[in-house]
């Protein structure tokens, strides 16, 4: 592998052992005390690695691992003080650890918004087992602008797919017809 | 087939044939008399079927096919008086013909742009064979925003995959790894 696409991808998907009814478990922030908990009432949806330049990674990783849960199941329940939101203008309310930098969760507040309702979460976070495995790569050519070089991509690809991670520039097929069903939808041109 | 996805695309591939050293051919629009004809000079490159709004496509199709070629082999040589743009404040300029609605070439004025450098053509406004083939299908899931019902978009996914074009919620992987190219080059930070 050329690049460290992320800690959690090294093993294969081993470290998404399945278990039985899992609903949940809690987030902490990394620093070394006072942490940030952001306890999670449910299995998480759609995780996926994600290339864009916004989404949280841990250090040297190429990817970002970001999966979605409803709002009404994530919960702050420990330091919620030292929260502050990224980019008040960007679409998803990314909410950090002001000290640490670790993402808790990334919130939509546009009511208009395809993914309205849903929370974008980092379950590497938790030391809970029992999150739900990354299903695909989204925004894989976006990695380019974050310094990647263009020689990589091919082999990039190839290993993510290896892995057994489709790879799209966008998100996945089923999230992106979500999106244009929204937007359908708001245009008055939805068929179903 | 549910969808008419594209006349051109009823016979699988078959109205493009192969022609050894093909380098070019003219387009007419749709009027009875006094046709826009645009030259071009060279064989296109990358023609993909298209699913976004903007792409003209002919009566009933749920698809454009598009290729580009490099602006400088384009010209138009007859009844250039026709033409109008249709958005002048979109990336890619598209010049119709103001009777029949046909979209003659689109044309990148921004120096800026990835594509800048290459004009969009639709190959079926020419009578000449040897253009290339489909290669992908981009901006399938668009599709749904122009009307075509969810319930379709897995077989419409599939049969493009039968016909050989692989599908895409943006444009090829190549393509948008030039694209995140072009914008890692303007923010100083592309490798190669």
């Amino acid at each position: 592998m050329i690049t460290n696409l992320h800690p959690k991808l090294t093993n294969g998907l081993n470290d998404y052992p399945e278990v039985n009814d899992f609903s949940g478990g809690t987030l902490q922030c990394l620093c070394e005390s006072n942490k940030v908990e952001v306890k999670i009432d449910a299995q998480t949806l759609h995780n996926h690695a994600c290339g864009c330049s916004k989404c949280w990674k841990p250090e040297g990783a190429t990817f970002s691992l970001v999966a979605v849960v409803p709002s009404e199941k994530v919960q702050v329940i420990h330091n919620e003080d030292k929260l502050a939101i990224v980019d008040e203008t960007a679409a998803i309310q990314r909410h950090f650890c002001k000290e640490c930098n670790a993402h808790m969760f990334g919130r939509i507040e546009n009511k208009d918004h395809a993914f309205y309702g849903l929370d974008f979460v980092h379950t590497e976070l938790s030391a809970d087992k029992g999150w739900s495995a990354p299903q695909f790569a989204a925004f894989v050519s976006s990695i380019i602008e974050t310094g990647t070089p263009t020689s990589e991509m091919g082999d990039i690809r190839k290993t993510l797919n290896d892995l057994g991670l489709p790879t799209y520039d966008v998100l996945s097929p089923e999230l992106m017809d979500v999106i244009s069903a929204k937007a359908a939808e708001l245009n008055g041109t939805l068929k179903k």
